[in-house]
Order: structure tokens, then sequence, then C-alpha cells
């Protein structure tokens, strides 16, 4: 047994003894979902306000609109009726600090985890490697507000989704806590 | 500005007022990742014991090994240095209550959200609908123990994924907030 799981069990433990929430309903009571990053700085519930029950939380490197984020958005809206979206992305994002040329050759020199200073980022040459990451768009971001417009409107122009539903796009700032709105990102959605 | 957004929008600036955990670090504290469903009724946080900072969730629908999931896994291990991973399904799961088949249909028919009853769910009929459902794979679910052993095991071979990483398995209870260990799914990781 890992001291991690230790830790992580001991706490769902505390977690389930005192839990009153076991008769929530499966869809979500606000129908609302979030798109955000898996950085461990984010507590999406903390940031905007969730209880258990409220909203869907899709999270992946970046809080990028991929095509997996997507099927869950299209599982959320149209078999548990969210209406409104939020995409969040966030200030000091790892995703900003390397590239795909920059993370296929790091995979090619080893699996092992790199290292990164001023000069970038150092593979520890451990092997072995693997040139499997030249099949993966990392999904890098080179500016905050353009990833958010352009995953905005990903999802807007995605043929499942429908116009209606409207999709906020914002970046969580790591220093301050705050979501600052990316306006020209939002789309409002058409009425109806 | 809608009812939800201006909820989510008043959340965090409390949330940003009593803000004091500008300065973490962006590779988290405790060095593990979790992969989980985007269920309303989940929140991670709570029920493994997670503070800002300590550790990536990556969150979809049915918490399933989806190829970007394994991009965001091997961007955490890799640029960030997470060293164990957890992945965690749960009863009740909206997964478990539709096929592909059936999404598929439900789409066809409308972009509308579907209605679910004792005999399955229903369209809208409302269109216009769309024919691309049947280029997604809907990564349902038809056990939720098997789905943890089959997510488990997919992670584990994948080839940019080093062997000395562990990956638990775990089915997450909604009536009652408790990690049960699927023991068949867990993946102690090579030593060395």
């Amino acid at each position: 047994m890992s001291k991690i799981r230790d830790e992580v069990l001991s706490a769902n433990a505390k977690y389930a003894a005192d839990f009153d929430k076991g008769d929530l309903p499966m869809p979500p009571a606000r129908a609302f979902a979030i798109l955000t990053c898996m950085d461990a700085r984010l507590d999406p519930a903390k940031y905007a306000g969730l209880s258990e029950g409220d909203a869907h939380v899709i999270r992946n490197a970046g809080g990028r609109a991929s095509d997996d984020a997507i099927r869950s958005l299209v599982i959320s809206y149209k078999l548990l009726g969210t209406r409104e979206w939020f995409i969040v992305h966030h200030t000091d994002c790892g995703m900003e600090t390397f590239t795909d040329d920059v993370m296929r050759g790091l995979l090619e020199s080893s699996l092992e985890t790199s290292t990164v200073d001023a000069s970038g980022w150092h593979d520890h040459g451990a092997g072995p490697g693997s040139h499997e990451g030249d099949y993966i768009d990392w999904l890098t971001i080179s500016d905050n507000a353009q990833s958010v417009v352009a995953d905005v409107k990903r999802v807007r122009d995605h043929p499942l989704v429908p116009a209606r539903i409207p999709i906020y796009g914002y970046i969580y700032d790591v220093r301050t806590g705050e979501l600052v709105e990316v306006p020209e990102a939002t789309e409002a959605g058409a009425a109806g």
C-alpha cells in the first residue's frame, strides 16, 4: 500500500462518514457544464461555487476542446440536460511551456520525468524512449486568450452542438483565484 | 447575463476575496493524478481529500481512458512529475444507460435533450438532427468493474506509460460517498 493511496482512502473514509448526498439525481441540478484544465491548482467546485449534484465538470490537460471533451459535452446536454457551458483555461498553464516538437523529442529520449529550467525542458536520457509521441497532438497553448477563443469556436461550430447553448470563455488566474472573461470568446447562443 | 453566469461569478468573487494560494507551484505537490467521471455528483477534491495544488484531476464522460485522457496522463508524469494514478468510475453512471446505437439514433432525430423512462431514452423529434454521432465512439459502459479493469489495462499497456507507475482501479459509490477498490484492475507498477 502506497502512502498516497493510504492518504486518499483515509480522506475518503472521513468524507463517507458524514455523507448525506446519497439521493441526488443523475442530471445536474443547475444544468450547466464546465470544461477546464486538470491543473492541480484549480478546484472548479471551489472557484465556481459548486456543490455535489450541481454541474458537470470536464477536465483535461489545458481544458482544451478535444474530440473527447466534445463527446462529453454532447452527452451532457443531450442525455443529461445541461443548457450553458463554460470553457475555462488559466494563467501559468503547463501547456504554454512546450510544443509538440519539444514533447516528442523528450519522449523519444526517455519516458522518465523531464525537468525544466530557464533554457527549457531537459530529458534525463535514462531510456527507453518512444516515438509514439509523434502520433499525438498534444494541444499545446501559445496564448491563453487565443486558446479560449479557438476552443469556444470549435465547440460552437461542432455539428452536434445546438445553436441555442451559450458558451462562455474565461481565464482563471492562479495568483488571485479570479475568473476573468475573454469577451471575444463568449458565444451567446441563438434565441429559441 | 444569465442567472447561472451571475451565480458562478458571484461565487468566484467570494472565493477570490479569501484566496491565499497564489504562490503554489505548477507541479502537483502530492505527485498523483485521478481520472474520473464528469458526473455532477462527484467532487474528487472532496472524495479523495485534495487541496488546491495537490493532484491532477482529469474528467470526462465515464472517466474513460480515452486517447485524450492518455494525452493528459502522459503530460502529467512526463512534464509535471506524477508517479501514481487512480482511475475512478462510479455507480449509477449515465454511461451505463445507453449504447452507441441508442445515442446515434437520438442524435439523428434531434439535437434537443432527450428524456428517459423505464422503457429507455426518447427523442423529442424537434429536429434538426445529425448523423455526426455515427463518427463518435461514445465509450459507454455495460459493467462498472469491467470498465475499470479495461481502462487501467489500456493505460498500463500504452507505449508512453512507464511500467513503474502504479495504476489503482476504484468505483465511487454515489449513495455512500465511498471509494471501493476493483482489486482485479489495480496494476502495482514495476519496481525500480
